[in-house]
């Protein structure tokens, strides 16, 4: 070998071993074990709380089987041609917000001054890129407006006043505020009122409602979002999990996504959506064993009550709560499961 | 032994072992080696970024010098005297607060619309409890409504004008907007709007700047808080990290105590004060490897700049900074250091 032949070698290895560290690859070291890979995979929720048959009609238990199925129909036919986990994730929680039986979008809670005040968060897993609005009162779908804060601004999370002039700036639906009005969670705010101003014990969890979605792709990649109308009688401008990277939504390619549903305080405490991934990232526990770990046994022992749901890259899907019910589902080829109750 | 001696003895296992389990310990599983306990510790930090000494009269030098050791003064005081590590957090952070030096409180920098907008957020590692406000512009020191938040009402995170109200309600001194007027942060904003309309090249780094505290008193506890201006020039109620918990701020006894300051939108996609504590909490590394993987490795190939200052419950310190340089100092039972640069 020639001396320029020895150098041009050296020069190559130097080059390469650079590129190879390079690649931003935010959590690689302790993964688990490989699994079959599912070719997509799609989990979604309506909210996790006191869910029981006893309280529930048939024609309404009906109707919410049908809303979630309908969702995991449009999530799962993208995923199924080839499209992106981030167009299914937005649109299957578009459909959750359109409809008026889940607190996100038009089903959304009223606050204390009797307005509506909605929040969503999205990430993408393979780059870890998120966006999120808070304390919206005129977006229609709110999901649009965090994806677009991802894509479209230098920034993650936008608020109030100042999010929705971006959101208009971007041609999202703009709507009149009373677009969110409904008379049964209106009429749920009186009766919160009055339980509130009788110092009745209300359990925690009638008050909360979320959506959610996570999704696996065909190239591989994890979207997750998450979006609310937060609290029932919230006031001081209140923000709770479903906008905050971290708490309410997480997604990383090298480990899970993550959306989750509960009583927001203790999910922002305990970082619930990036512990479960950083579970998986340091200890290389499987999805199901954080998922479970964290909202069946931090959060059990800290009185918080709710859910999350979970996928992870190989498409395995985990769905852990605390509460009495939590709307729930899955899709993936030839598999789906659509279920509202504690088994 | 008697047979009831024996009955006797079985239950007085089965119970004790069911106090033991009962306590919540939100992480307990995977601990640090031991190390020489420090009776207390306290560390700060005044923001990170292209910060040189060529760039530096000796006159502002000894300025920050002055407000680092002056800070550090009150929070050791407290501390030595057996008082609480929320104290010392809360009052170290408003005398940084009412400094004009640091932005954060009466040193803000301006938004776009030429506003200030402030957050900041308090967290207790003893139980998880969390408080923050933002987006707020007529609370004096933002720091005291985050922790009046936690201690005050059921939430974690309120914001703009809900916050403000709910700060007035309990006695928070309010001021007039123009008490955050400074010229040096007028003038530096429409600098930065000449710089962004003929697209030239700004260090991001320029535009942020914080100010956060983590203490460890003598009974054991840890806090940390963090309180900043934003971004100059921000638009669209931007909300940075550190008003998120996880993000910009979080404190675990378990584990340790964080503070962020940087580019917030990579703090908060890389979850990074919950990360360094889930690294130590699930890999069992020290403060000094978290924070330092956390901060010169995953963010570094993020392009994510910045920098922390973290505590665990042994006072053991690190302020890792992937920038210029970062204000910071600590302050143990006869150690003290303040420095600006990288050594």
């Amino acid at each position: 070998m020639s001396k320029y032949s020895f150098t041009f070698l050296i020069l190559t290895i130097v080059l390469f071993s650079q590129c190879s560290t390079s690649t931003p690859d935010p959590a690689t070291f302790n993964q688990p074990l490989t699994f079959e890979q599912a070719e997509y995979a799609i989990v979604i929720h309506g909210g996790a709380g006191t869910i029981l048959k006893k309280n529930m009609t048939d024609d309404k238990e009906q109707q919410y089987m049908k809303a979630l199925n309908d969702a995991l129909d449009i999530g799962e036919r993208i995923l199924k041609n080839g499209g992106s986990s981030m167009d299914a994730v937005e649109q299957t929680i578009q459909s959750m917000e359109n409809s008026p039986l889940f607190n996100a979008g038009k089903g959304a809670v009223f606050t204390n001054a009797g307005t509506n005040e909605l929040d969503a968060s999205f990430m993408e897993g393979k780059n870890l890129n998120a966006g999120a609005v808070g304390g919206v009162s005129t977006i229609k779908n709110p999901i649009t407006a965090a994806r677009a804060v991802m894509e479209k601004s230098d920034h993650v999370f936008l608020s109030g006043r100042g999010a929705e002039t971006f959101a208009q700036d971007q041609s999202i639906e703009i709507v009149d505020p009373t677009y969110f009005y409904t008379q049964r969670r209106w009429d749920f705010l009186q009766q919160i009122k009055a339980e509130d101003a009788n110092e009745q014990d209300i359990t925690p969890d009638k008050k909360h409602g979320t959506v959610g979605c996570v999704a696996l792709d065909k190239n591989g990649n994890l979207a997750a979002g998450t979006s609310t109308g937060g609290m029932t009688n919230k006031r001081w401008n209140r923000i709770g999990d479903s906008p905050i990277i971290g708490a309410g939504t997480y997604a990383n390619n090298a480990t899970c996504g993550v959306s989750c549903t509960g009583h927001g305080e203790y999910f922002i405490r305990y970082a619930v959506a990036h512990d479960i991934s950083a579970m998986m990232e340091y200890k290389g526990v499987t999805v199901e064993e954080a998922g479970d770990f964290v909202i069946n046994n931090k959060l059990v022992k800290a009185k918080g009550t709710g859910g999350a749901i979970c996928l992870d890259r190989y498409g395995n899907v985990a769905m852990p709560f605390n509460t009495e019910g939590m709307y729930r589902g899955y899709a993936k080829p030839n598999k789906r499961e659509v279920s509202i109750y504690k088994e």
